[in-house]
C-alpha cells in the first residue's frame, strides 16, 4: 500500500519584518506542493529497511529498521501526542544522519533528514518504509519548503499509521480535516529541529491551506473570498534571514520614532488587506477594484520594506522589469533577494505574463505562476497490492 | 552703472509630500544660481526701453517704459511694503506679455516675465533698464528655478533702486543682510505670480540660504554644521506636480490609518535629520558617522515616497545605478521623474563620482555636483562708467 500526502508552500502577503516588532502580518497558501509517497516494502524484499529518496536532489538515504530503534526507541512518545525531539536525541540522530555521507554542497539538508528521523520513528514506530519526497518549492527561498516538507511527511506517516481518519474509498485528494490539529503539531515539532525556533505559520499555513492573520504569536485562520494569481519570482540570491531581522532591529533602536511609525503603517496595511480578502465578491467592490486596492496595498507595503532596508539589487530588477507593465510587486519573506511577489489580475491576457516572465527569465531568475489561497495538506491512497 | 545678483535653487532633502499632511520638512539651498544683472542704459541710448533677456533660452523682451508706466503706474505702492499684484493689474500685465509673441514650446514663461513686470514696476518705478537672466538651474524640475529668478530679480531691483543698504565699495559678492526680509517679501510677492499658492519655501531658501525647517507654514531657519555634497541628477522627466500631490491624498483617503502612520513616520525623519545637521563637529558622533545616519534617514525617507506611490521609472533607474556604488539616493520634489539626490559622503573618491556621473548621463540624464546649505541671496556692483 501507497500514501500520497502533499502539502503547499507559503507566501507572506504582508507584514514580513514588522510582525517581529508587534505588527499584524498576513500568510497565504501557494499551491506549489511538496509530495511525499510513503510505500509499505512488498513482503519480498527481505531487508527491514527504512528509505528516505529526495528525488528533486537526487539524494537518496537508508537505514536498518534496527539501528534507527536501537538509537530512537528510547526518546519517541505517544502519537496523540507530538513531543519535541529532546536535545540529547538530536545528537543522537546527528549520528545516524552523519552516518549518510551527505555531499558538502547539500549538508544544508541534513536538518530537513534529522526531521524525517523523528516524525517517523514518533509516528511510524519503527515499521520498514520506503519514503520519496519531490517538490515544486525552491528550497530556502522564502516558500516554506521546510515547513511544506514536514507537513507532507507527517500527514502521510500518520494517514498509513491508521492514526487519522481518511476515508480509504475515496478517489483522488482528500483532506483530512478532522485530524489537522494533529498533524500541524506533529509537522511543527519537525520544523522546530530544521529552524530551532520557527513561528509555525509556515507549517500552519501548509496544513490548514487558505490564509492566516497572525500577530504576536496568535495565528487566525481567514478565509479568502478572492481568487488570486501570483507571480513568484525567484531571484536565486541567497540571503542570511537572521542578519536581515537583526538589521532592521538596529535600525529601529537608531530610529526608533520613525521605525515605530513604519510598523504601524504595515500593521495597517496587513489588517486592510485581511479585511479586503475576506469581503465577499457582492460587497460594495467589484473583483477589479479589489485588485486595485490590493495592488496598492502591495506597493505601499514594498515601500515600507524598502524604508526598513531589506530590499535587494535583484528585488529592484524585478520590479522595475515587471512596472514597465503596470504590474506590481513585492518582496516576500526575509527580503535581501529570495522571492518576489508580482500581482496578476484575473483579467491580464496571458501573453503579457508570458512576455514578463520571459524578461524575468532572461535575468537569471526562475518565475511559477501560482494560485494563492488554497487547499491544504492532503492525502491520496493507492492500494498497490 | 551695473548691478548684479544672484540667487540659489533649493532642495528637499526630507519630507516632501507628507509635509502637505502636517509633517515636518526640511529644504536647504544648493549651489546653483539664477543671476540678474541690471543694468541702467548708457545716456547715448535714446529710447526709453526697459528690456528683458533670458540667455539660457534665447529670448529678450522689450517694452517702452511708458507702455508699462501707463499700463501698471495706477497699481504700484511702497517699496517698502511689498503688495500682491492685483488680479485686475495681472490682466493688464497678461496683456503687455502678450504682445511679446513668446514662442509657443515657451509660454510657460509668460508667468515669469508677468513676474518680472511686477518686481520691476514696484521695486524700480519706470526707469529704462536693461535686465539679463542666466541660470544654472534647469527649469521646472523641482530645484526652485523660479523662486531663484524671484529673488535674484528682487535683489538687483532692490540695490540699484538704493532701497536697501549695500556697502558699494565692497568688491565681488555680498549679502545684503539686514534687508532679506524685504527681499524676501518681494521675491514671493513673484512667485505668487507664477504659481498661484507657492508656500514660501522656495523664496526663503534662495533668499536666506542655509537650510529651512517647515512645518503647517511656519518656517524656522537652521545652521548646518554639516559640509554637505550631493549629486543631483535630473532625469528630464516632466511631471504633473499637482496631479502627484492630489494622488497622494487620494492614497491617504483611501487608506488613512497607513498612511497617517507613514506621514508621522516622514515628520520623524526630517525631525531628526534636522537635529543631525545642526549637531557641531565636536559631538559625539565623527562626519563619518553622520553621513552613515543620514544615508539611513534618506534611504528610509525614499521608501516612504514610494510607499506614496511618487517614485517614478526614472527615479527607480538612478537609484539602481548609484546603489551599484554603495551610493544612497532620494527624489526630492514632487516626484514622478524630476531630480534626484544622491549623497557624496566626504571621503569619497573622485574617480567614482566621475564613474557614476558617466553612468547617468549615459542614460539620457544630466547631473551636477552641489554643495548643500551655502549662502542665499548676493550682490555685486559694477561701476561701468
Amino acid at each position: 500500500m501507497e500514501v500520497k500526502a502533499r502539502a503547499p508552500g507559503k507566501i507572506i502577503l504582508a507584514g514580513e519584518h514588522a510582525v517581529v516588532h508587534g505588527s499584524t502580518a498576513v500568510a497565504a497558501s501557494v499551491n506549489l506542493y511538496t509530495t511525499a509517497s510513503v510505500r509499505l516494502p512488498s513482503s519480498s524484499d527481505k531487508d527491514d529497511i527504512v528509505k528516505l529518496q529526495l528525488k528533486d536532489l537526487a539524494l537518496e538515504f537508508a537505514w536498518p529498521v534496527s539501528r534507527i530503534k536501537e538509537a530512537l526507541g528510547g526518546f519517541v512518545g505517544p502519537i496523540s501526542t507530538p513531543t519535541s525531539c529532546p536535545a540529547e536525541c538530536l545528537k543522537t540522530i546527528a549520528s545516524l544522519v552523519e552516518y549518510q555521507n551527505i555531499p558538502e554542497a547539500k549538508i544544508k539538508l541534513a536538518s530537513g533528514v534529522s526531521a524525517f528521523l523523528w516524525l517517523y520513528s514518533s509516528i511510524l514506530r519503527f515499521v520498514p518504509v520506503d519514503v520519496a519526497i519531490t517538490s515544486e518549492l525552491p528550497l530556502g527561498s522564502g516558500l516554506g519548503s521546510s515547513a511544506a516538507f514536514c507537513v507532507a511527511i507527517s500527514a502521510a506517516l500518520l494517514a498509513l499509521s491508521g492514526s487519522v481518519n481518511v476515508d480509504q474509498g475515496h478517489c483522488g485528494w482528500m483532506v483530512c480535516e478532522d485530524e489537522l490539529v494533529l498533524l500541524n503539531k506533529w509537522a511543527f515539532e519537525g520544523e522546530k529541529i530544521i529552524h530551532g525556533k520557527p513561528s509555525g505559520i509556515d507549517n500552519t499555513v501548509s496544513t490548514y491551506g487558505s490564509m492566516i492573520k497572525f500577530r504576536s504569536g496568535s495565528l487566525d485562520l481567514i478565509k479568502s473570498n478572492m481568487p488570486l494569481k501570483m507571480l513568484v519570482t525567484n531571484t536565486k540570491v541567497g540571503r542570511n534571514t537572521k542578519a536581515l531581522v537583526a538589521g532592521v532591529s538596529e535600525r529601529a533602536i537608531r530610529h526608533p520614532d520613525a521605525m515605530i511609525s513604519v510598523f504601524n503603517a504595515v500593521d495597517s496595511i496587513s489588517k486592510e488587506l485581511s479585511i479586503l480578502l475576506q469581503s465577499s465578491a457582492h460587497d460594495d467592490m467589484s473583483l477589479t477594484e479589489k485588485e486595485e486596492q490590493l495592488a496598492e496595498l502591495t506597493e505601499m507595503n514594498q515601500g515600507l520594506l524598502q524604508c526598513m532596508g531589506v530590499s535587494h539589487g535583484s528585488i529592484e530588477t524585478v520590479l522595475r522589469t515587471t512596472s514597465k507593465y503596470e504590474l506590481v510587486s513585492k518582496l516576500t519573506g526575509a527580503g535581501g533577494g529570495g522571492c518576489v511577489l508580482t500581482l496578476l489580475p484575473n483579467l491580464l491576457s496571458g501573453t503579457i505574463v508570458d512576455e514578463v516572465i520571459a524578461e524575468l527569465e532572461s535575468c537569471g531568475f526562475e518565475c511559477f505562476i501560482a494560485g494563492i489561497g488554497g487547499k491544504g495538506a492532503e492525502i491520496s491512497f493507492n492500494d498497490l497490492a
